[in-house]
């Protein structure tokens, strides 16, 4: 709930805007700390890296996913908790690391699957923005986001300070020293700094429906960016990769249908051609954010910096503006959107 | 493409109708070698099962991590093929049952990633419809699921054709000898008797956008129903597991949003309660498929049979029926939906 003394969407904008310091802390104060973690586990030596979600921590597991099958070649998969929950499996988990990550430390169901995983010999690890939450509790390991209390309901600060602190931890796995980060702050300067995302909003004042798709390391932008355009601006947005989307949600892009494309630098982005080609065929409204486009129809947002594994954790930022921009339009308050709390309790 | 003899929809009508006989087909021919399959993967006892797959393949893999999950008590996860293909990852596999899924057989990312898959260690196993196409020579195993050609662009029957191979082969390894599955084919033949859920496409004529929901095993069938919905009518169809809509996207949910819910016999089902209490506070136009619900203000649409792992395999033909019949009324051949090829080929 916000106070009467805010505007609609006070809290949200400050918190977006809190990104770059928030990146500066993490590498500043938990650096020791993670490397502290990635030792732990890498004398655990996990076979498989299993990761329990909701909502936008689920971008962040899905970001995790790609960072591990990628950069240390383990194989990962997305954790269902309701299997545990619900239908009361108790899996074998020798040899799996197992991460939990919930900025509220709170909901239930991921609790009771991170004990359940404990109890099955799984190595449990807890990423939260919440010290002594439950979930710190139930794991064996913690990893604090340090992003600050977040009082908007639509998630921001705590999204990206979570990829910070995955990508930490996987860089120092393999052995590195988190040095490919330190130019973040400057770079989501830099972002902030660029106000042409705005003017896309006006654009989309009256879109029932979008398409966010991305491949690879910016799927998962893909989808937390459909996620913020929901639940701020309560259109129907749907992320979908690129691949996915030519194996059938491709029939429902039309003249009406705003795109909007993530195009990393490197190989991901590449991999998005033929996606943006047969999207543009179909006459969809295309915006690619990331690097510049050359098709003469597309309208562009360039987001700064040449690491992919990075990428997502300045791409998001144009989206969460745009997310912003759209919901005041609307008349919408995207600190306190309808329907929503600040903890969401599934079981 | 149709031929101009066909009306728009007869192949997809003509296919759906077809299933009962498909699983009477499966339930005939295919026991014997897939025990045989289910014994030599009883023999690796693999600790770690990966899916692969695209469109609606990727919704019968992942009805196939619910049923590893429970059922068998490993872990399972959804592979992304990209970070083979994109970003040449080349993942320790042993112990890994890799399972790719694709009725064509043909997609060059499935074919790539399963003979990295190979190479890394994994057990590799291809579920088709194509026997002798490129996926099956690159894996060890193979399963064709006896589906028959499939003429509509939109998969019906080898989508269920595909889940009751998979559950077949689950069961086998579980021990158990198929039985349960004997009542299908009557089953399907009822769902196909019952035409109550054709009463809800003129209802929905004119909706811009829909949200369709269920938990555990019913999942599978939400983004599967989604995906027939978007690729004959053109609909913006939203799926998310139950769990999820309550982290966000219930914002978007108002008067004029449609939801359909997944309500299966069990636990699964029982797991919707608290959804359709929020969604039917945030003023949803409640439909639910499967189980009757307890409020008057929802349409029902009812599904016979009470086993839970079982229900997917009915659940989805009302969807079928219902996209079937809301593309005809929108004047759309669901048969050949625009932009779509049979066969999508990505890398």
């Amino acid at each position: 709930m916000t106070t009467s003394t805010t505007r609609p969407g006070e809290l949200m904008a400050a918190e977006i805007e809190e990104q770059p310091a928030v990146f500066d802390r993490i590498l500043l104060e938990s650096s020791g700390h993670i490397t502290k973690v990635a030792a732990r586990i890498r004398e655990a030596s996990p076979r498989f890296v299993l990761i329990a979600a909701r909502g936008t921590s689920d971008h962040a597991a899905l970001y995790l996913k790609y960072l591990v099958e990628v950069v240390l070649g383990l194989p990962a998969g997305l954790a269902s908790p309701s299997t545990m929950t619900t239908y009361g499996a108790r899996p074998l988990l020798r040899d799996v690391l197992w991460v939990a990550v919930s900025q509220s430390g709170g909901s239930p169901d991921l609790v009771e699957s991170t004990r359940v995983a404990r109890d099955g010999g799984a190595l449990t690890l807890a990423v939260t923005n919440a010290p002594g939450s439950a979930l710190e509790d139930a794991a064996e390991l913690r990893l604090d986001i340090r992003a600050g209390r977040e009082r908007a309901v639509a998630a921001t600060k705590t999204y990206t300070a979570t990829l910070l602190t995955l990508w930490l931890l996987v860089d120092a796995w393999r052995g590195g020293d988190g040095s490919a980060a330190r130019s973040l702050p400057p770079l989501a300067e830099a972002v902030l700094a660029d106000d042409s995302v705005l003017a896309l909003a006006p654009r989309y004042r009256f879109a029932e429906r979008m398409v966010v798709t991305g491949r690879g390391f910016s799927y998962p932008t893909a989808r937390e960016a459909a996620l913020k355009l929901m639940e701020t601006s309560y259109v129907g947005a749907q992320a979908f990769s690129g691949a996915d989307l030519l194996h059938g949600p491709l029939a429902m892009v039309d003249q009406g249908q705003p795109v909007l494309a993530i195009v990393s630098p490197g190989a991901g982005g590449e991999a998005m051609d033929p996606v943006l080609t047969r999207v543009t065929e179909r006459g969809g409204d295309v915006a690619v954010i990331g690097v510049a486009s050359s098709s003469p129809s597309h309208r562009c947002v360039l987001v700064p910096g040449d690491d992919h594994e990075l990428a997502p954790l300045l791409q998001i930022i144009p989206f969460q503006r745009l997310a912003h921009a759209m919901a005041v339009a609307r008349h919408n308050d995207p600190d306190a959107p309808r329907g929503l709390a600040k903890v969401t309790q599934t079981f």
